[in-house]
């Protein structure tokens, strides 16, 4: 008898890496270097808030005085007070009634999805929602119905024919690859008319969308809805980490009670609080920052469709340009990034519609001489990938 | 016809919070202060060194470097030379091949159990995984039997009894309730039986266990194995906040592709990726510390046990003392706190197996007056709680 060495019980993640390279996906980790001039067009730091220097001395100042990490749960030893001021100051600068802090958007939005359905509800989704709602619907034990993107429509039926009593219907606010706004006070009319809640994930719509940057959920005037949550992320305009639901107290208490993402995970590191705190400190002395995030994204849309680009129209701060194929996206992307430019490129899985695209972030805080360095590059690569334009 | 204001939407919260106030289990938050006297026995900074100087400093450091956030997924802008050195660091310390850093433990988690499994998968888990290990299953699609305690005869059957050509074994190394070992050589002999991959949480073990804190996967032997995967948090021992996935290159690379919440995550805060590095270092140094903790563990767990209670016997820094129903527990661990030591306090639904505990945690920091305040006033607090000694 020959004994086993373990070597062939991976084997079939070798055929996978076979077949993903051989489609030219698969992917590779790119280390940056602090000290990089890479023109920075992929990131989500929306605001130019991650390297701020408030921001950063905050973190650094609060890691010297609350320690590297929060040690333990939320409900052990890893709540600080900072994680109580933070929950004051997200509530209170996006309107709601409460905050609860986790330690990502990832975790918030597994957190909020569980604790808020179950086997006795319905949830309809919108097809393009972000993973980790999705991941959170997989956890959900709910009946999940799929409807089309933006479809509100699809979203009263699927509401009036549930054969749940309770109901959920959840949807990104700014949707992550194009950039694109979501319908939400119609949806938060279908849903109050069906007795079902709203559940908002306001990643890309906090800091840039509404007035102020308190969000696209702010702006739909639905921050103090008896019905409505609002999931965020600080890693995004708020240039931290961590994650955070926002709605009517008695949601956020009975989370602190149920959810399995907040109960058996470490609190978020003061670091990061004390980011998230000192930004939006900033959001409310800057309140002009917003508008200029949007501004940037306007004129980088504006320029390459000039240039001759199928571009999305930005809504927040997220610009997407079609490649026609994966193939060119990538291509495209990598002669970007060779020319000192990074941008994002989305490709298949990772789009939820099969069109793969760059995606360019701007950010409030790039230069005209930004703006043009990165048309001209984005443009002159394009070439060099044999994307044709339209001129 | 009324128009509603959806004020009755979310009403089944209170009927669900009332039945947990009358069942005793309402959880509250309570945020700690930056200088609190207070004895701590209840996080999981095991080697103390969440607040040690070199760590705090590296962290601070990073911040000011890097920025207060990575700024994008690990795969975006989201990786920087810190995280790269990092996952260098944790595979070299522990002896793997490689390692990749999430956000969280209970990122990594999810992470590793989805990409490594799938329809085509049988799992077999331990019956007292940790809840994110126990989502990991949820999400994963695969057949999942759930194995008795340490049970490995019941693990072998569900092996040989799969109906699934490949196949998972899953188990804490270290439970993080009672501190127990699970039998790790002696599961990955029966995984390599039957041709099955093992994977262990080592988040217990990583600090205290193994040679210098290498972990339970260390110290069984089997961090370079061919079939066996760890998953890491960087909350607990190092200090700082995080998690990672350690394993053959071939796993690792097959997680970056496919890990969902690798790619739909930001990366980690750099100063979070430098504190674990910092704290991996002084491992390096002070190899005793691991053991120290161990100490302190079985002092704890022998002068509880000399005072009459029904305390476990540390493999790790994880002391239980059993208490005899969920109300005198909390009372006992609140009693506790109002005496200046704060423990943890383990009710259904957070414990396997339905009994209710006081949850101590060593750190290699405390002193022999700290151990002996510690013991006073758990037992005198047992007598304010009505909690019966054996004597
Ligand atoms: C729409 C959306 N929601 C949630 C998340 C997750 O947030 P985090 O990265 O903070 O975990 C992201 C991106 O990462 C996102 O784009
Ligand atoms: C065994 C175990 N695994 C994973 C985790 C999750 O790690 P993290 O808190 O870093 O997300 C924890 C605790 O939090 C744990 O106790």
């Amino acid at each position: 008898m020959t004994v086993s060495t373990g070597e062939s019980t991976f084997d079939w993640i070798d055929v996978r890496a076979d077949a993903r390279a051989k489609a030219g996906l698969a992917r590779r980790l790119r280390p940056r270097q602090a000290d990089s001039t890479d023109l920075d067009l992929a990131s989500n730091d929306y605001l130019g808030l991650a390297r701020d220097k408030r921001v950063c001395g905050a973190a650094a100042a609060a890691t010297l005085r609350w320690g590297a990490g929060s040690t333990g749960s939320r409900l052990v030893t890893g709540s600080t007070e900072l994680h109580a001021e933070l929950e004051y100051e997200l509530a209170n600068f996006c309107g709601s009634q409460s905050a609860l802090v986790f330690s990502s958007g990832y975790a918030a939005n597994l957190g909020a999805l569980t604790a808020l359905s179950g086997p006795g509800t319905a949830i309809v989704a919108d097809q393009h929602i972000h993973a980790s709602l999705i991941d959170g619907t997989r956890l959900s034990k709910a009946d999940v119905v799929v409807a089309g993107h933006c479809d509100v429509a699809q979203v009263t039926h699927a509401l009036q024919t549930r054969g749940k009593r309770r109901a959920l219907v959840v949807t990104d606010s700014v949707f992550s690859v194009d950039g694109d706004l979501a319908p939400l006070k119609e949806l938060a009319d279908a849903c109050r008319e069906h007795d079902a809640a709203l559940i908002v994930d306001d990643a890309h719509g906090l800091g840039v969308v509404g007035p102020g940057g308190r969000g696209a959920v702010a702006d739909a005037g639905l921050a103090r809805s008896a019905d409505v949550v609002t999931t965020l992320t600080l890693s995004k305009s708020l240039g931290a980490q961590g994650g955070a639901v926002l709605g009517p107290s008695r949601v956020i208490r009975h989370l602190v009670d149920t959810a399995r993402t907040f109960i058996f995970d470490t609190g978020l590191a003061p670091s990061s609080a004390a980011a998230a705190l000192a930004a939006i400190k900033i959001l409310r002395e800057e309140p002009d920052r917003p508008a200029q995030a949007l501004n940037v994204a306007h004129e980088l849309s504006n320029r390459l469709a000039e240039a001759g680009f199928h571009t999305s129209t930005p809504t927040a701060a997220v610009v997407s340009v079609r490649a026609p194929s994966p193939e060119q996206a990538f291509a495209w992307a990598e002669a970007c990034r060779t020319n000192g430019v990074v941008v994002g490129c989305f490709r298949p899985p990772s789009v939820p519609d099969q069109i793969s695209r760059l995606r360019l972030t701007a950010r409030a805080d790039l230069s005209e001489a930004d703006i043009e360095r990165a048309v001209r590059v984005i443009t002159e690569c394009a070439a060099t990938a044999g994307v044709e334009t339209r001129r």
